[in-house]
């Protein structure tokens, strides 16, 4: 059955045929959303093409459309992003993985959701629907990036990441099945280190009644969005910073030159993530001012001359005061000059579940999450 | 279908039901032969009479009994002995893996074998299999144990360690399918990172005709010849020593008392295993000599007084001089009085493939591996 069968079986008349363009917005879009993380959107959105190439359609479907007893998995790649751009994927490990899951199953997967909002795990969830003939879900599970398994809106509201599959670029797989969510982040992040830093991943099954449930919905779209604000931007040399602040509704409150990185090292410090420290002195308004910015593939913390100005999971987005293009923690550089963005996390994001399970305290910081909106203001 | 129903089935008339004096003798007798490691009998021996208490049958096969066509895969634990003392199980953790491999594999297993000779990794696959009332095959994959989970005859015969499960105490499982036996111990071994130093496993599928080519026979009932005789001379009062020199075909080459024991501690470094060596100083005929035992999990390499005496893969045994009870990496002390046994592998272990999988190159020494034989004569 192709997707096209699939969506008549639906009874779904309403979606959309994903185009190179469309790609290379939405990759954009996306990795804006990531807040520092995601990896390099360069192999994200060529991965997908790939498979447009190949003439396969990539189907993007609304996820109330989403049928309540058809079953949707995650796909995409956890570790650290820096290692990703040394060890560029084949393509096949998320295929891999879903046969994995299949037979460990014994059912079919009938959609694939991007776990987050980044840009190696929005269009590769796209890819890997494309590749398979299912659709994808309009939808994800962070609003944004974050660097752990069990941090998703998923299963702070009742869904378990369990099974998931991890492979590596050469068909290596495991399958993580436990009651534990902890322990399946650690299975896969263990996995990850045994690949060399990067694990490729399907699971996290759930049904399409929990997917509405649980999922932050038309997040693709948000990118979409985001991402052609940010080209038609640059071509009509308007400040794209503007148009991002807008569609996100986040609010503007830092400019600044980065003149410190400091980073973490060693596998038994850092567990497989690119963690670290920015420091940043203000330009323009906001001269004399610095800015100091934890990451841990995300960016994670903001503090502006003694204030916390930003706590997960709300998000932090350092984008190039030119083109608009996000600043990554696994690229960052001495000298980078950035417009700092902070927007308030999704309301499912901000659940007491969910500062639990992503909030400042479970990042090792002993202070109280705080909506950004009240930092800010 | 009983386990009597299979033996009848497969024409088998020729079998062993196992008791509590046996298992006290087998698990007593493989401990000897696992070099210093395969963890606390106490663990394999508790886990196999509860077992029988339940009311279920032992049944020990003969490998030359085991069709051709049927299906066998190890059970056992793999990771750090010292942990395993510290985190017993509660004997489901195997049956979640059997679980896991059932739907993985699409397949019924048919007969459990050993991995290794061990305290815990001869009894425990008894008692898996009188668990599940499937018979356990009297064999095993190293005729001693082993740190990893490729070292086995098994593998150096073409049989791969994949797909294989690996469980915890509170039922996670970890399920690594590769087409290398490297990357299926690494996971296997940083999913027992992930649970704290110790996975319970089932895996390394194998049919009987895999299984008559690849394994080391009647291991079992080796150990259970051992155990009895060191019973019998205890009761005695005659020299254990003797009668375990006898039976395993070795040689005692050294008598002395523990002086120095270094360990390696921290994950990073150990990866999990036992690390070490000691110092023994000589007692009686051995006064004046000194002998050093590298470790890693097991026994590894005896140097006497500046000489070579074994090297991987042949046996070094240390034992209690008065009980001839085995002395384990995971407990040795200062002050233990030992008799040092070197035996030659069997001669499955020494094939080329067996030296390059786990003789002394592989575990970092820069000699060449030469006969315990040669080296003693």
């Amino acid at each position: 059955m192709g997707v096209y069968d699939i969506l008549k079986s639906w009874g779904i008349e309403n979606y959309k045929v994903i185009g190179e363009e469309d790609l290379k917005e939405i990759t954009l879009g996306a990795s804006i959303l990531a807040t520092g993380g995601g990896g390099d959107p360069e192999i994200g959105f060529l991965w997908a093409l790939n498979v447009l190439k190949e003439g396969k359609d990539i189907i993007l479907i609304d996820p109330k459309d989403f049928p309540d007893d058809a079953l949707a998995v995650i796909a995409g790649c956890l570790g650290a992003p820096v290692v990703l751009t040394e060890k560029p994927p084949n393509g096949m490990e998320v295929l891999w993985c879903l046969e994995s899951l299949k037979r460990y199953l014994g059912k079919e997967v009938q959609a694939i959701i991007p776990p987050e909002a980044g840009g190696v795990n929005t269009p590769v969830p796209m890819a890997v629907a494309g590749a398979v003939g299912i659709p994808v879900v309009d939808a994800d599970g962070m609003g944004r990036a974050f660097p752990e398994l069990q941090m998703t809106s998923f299963y702070t509201h009742g869904i378990m990441p369990s099974p998931t599959a991890a492979a590596n670029e050469k068909g290596a797989v495991t399958v993580a099945d436990t009651t534990s969510a902890i322990m399946a982040e650690r299975i896969i992040r263990n996995a990850a280190m045994a690949y060399g830093g990067i694990s490729w991943i399907a699971g996290y099954p759930m049904t399409g009644k929990q997917l509405k449930e649980a999922a932050i919905f038309n997040s693709i779209s948000k990118s979409w969005e985001l991402g052609k604000a940010v080209f038609r931007s640059r071509k009509l040399h308007e400040d794209p910073i503007e148009e991002i602040v807008k569609i996100v509704g986040g609010y503007k409150v830092f400019k600044g030159k980065i003149v410190d990185i400091s980073r973490e090292f060693g596998a038994e410090k850092t567990k497989g993530f690119s963690m670290g420290r920015l420091t940043l002195e203000g330009l323009d308004d906001y001269k004399g001012e610095r800015a100091f910015v934890d990451f841990q593939n995300e960016w994670l913390r903001l503090e502006i001359s003694g204030k916390t100005v930003c706590l997960p999971p709300d998000l932090i987005l350092i984008l190039d005061s030119e083109t608009g293009e996000p600043i990554r923690t696994d690229i960052v550089k001495y000298g980078y000059r950035g417009t700092i963005v902070v927007v308030p996390a999704d309301e499912k994001m901000r659940t007491e579940m969910g500062i639990r399970t992503f909030g400042p305290k479970y990042f090792g910081y002993d202070e109280d999450y705080v909506p950004v909106e009240k930092l800010v203001g």
